[in-house]
């Protein structure tokens, strides 16, 4: 199971692609997809819509997870936000797969093991699970291994429960 | 001059292709792109996705006209305007065209020659400039023919200036 975790942003769009090898997991990649805060939103979109896709043909992924957003006060943040969460989304179900929505609670509550964890603690915590030495970079990219790791745990626990019930 | 003026959401995208000719103007299509309510956020992005693609195929804009966004206080329905405004406007960059943005405001006083004009205002406004008997339906799509109005008025204006000043 290759779960690609994706952190959308206008600006910089973290991503991390983390898989179940026996019973440990394991990081594939990393990294950020960059647009130019001198283009135009409309081109910037373009190009993150491809370097989504770029991303999906070269660590074809078995599903996506990504944040379930809620928007914050900062309005201008909240539809740039918006707008690379639509291009990403509908990238993943171009290409065939299906997406899964976590709200930042439930990622460090799965990864952290509670709530209100810092982003210091959950940083630390992806580099002890995928064996790194420190934290992916830049934040977005933790930020996005972090999901992929939710999205892991909760499959796991997922298939466990139907299995005692079975 | 040809554009489309499209007033993007999750679930219904109204889109407006208006074109001067001569002294006139005159539409050339418009309607509205709808996603399934009962499917996945990403699958309707993606066929959103590949509706817009159809019109700017179909239509052959010169240039893009969209709604300049601002949130409004339900954070639900903003969350959706924005995904689908950004899977809107990747598409038009990616087709090569350049995207203008209008706030409500200045697309009420271009078309209906006051910014406090009301929706109904501005459907009979587009329908006595594109010479239809009624509205165009949905709202969405008299909405988004408003915007390539303004588009077409605001570019003519600009050619006179530079014009006079040249």
């Amino acid at each position: 199971m290759r779960i690609l975790g994706i952190d959308p942003g206008l600006t910089t769009t973290g991503y991390g692609v983390v898989e179940r090898r026996g019973g440990a997991l394991a990081v594939v990649g990393f990294g950020a997809l960059r647009t130019s805060t001198q283009a135009p939103v409309a081109t910037r979109l373009a190009d993150l819509s491809a370097g989504v896709a770029k991303v999906l043909g070269e660590f074809c992924p078995d599903a996506v997870a990504a944040e379930r957003v809620f928007f914050n006060s900062n309005v201008r943040t909240a539809m740039a936000v918006g707008q690379a969460s639509g291009v990403a989304l509908a990238r993943a179900a171009e290409a065939g797969l299906e997406v899964f929505h976590y709200t930042p609670t439930e990622v460090k509550q799965s990864v952290v093991g509670f709530g209100a964890a810092t982003k210091k603690q959950v940083g630390a915590m992806v580099a002890s699970l995928l064996a790194l030495s420190s934290a992916p970079t830049p934040a977005d990219a933790a930020d996005a291994c972090a999901l992929a790791i939710c999205h892991i745990n909760r499959s796991g626990l997922r298939r466990a429960i139907e299995g005692a019930l079975a």
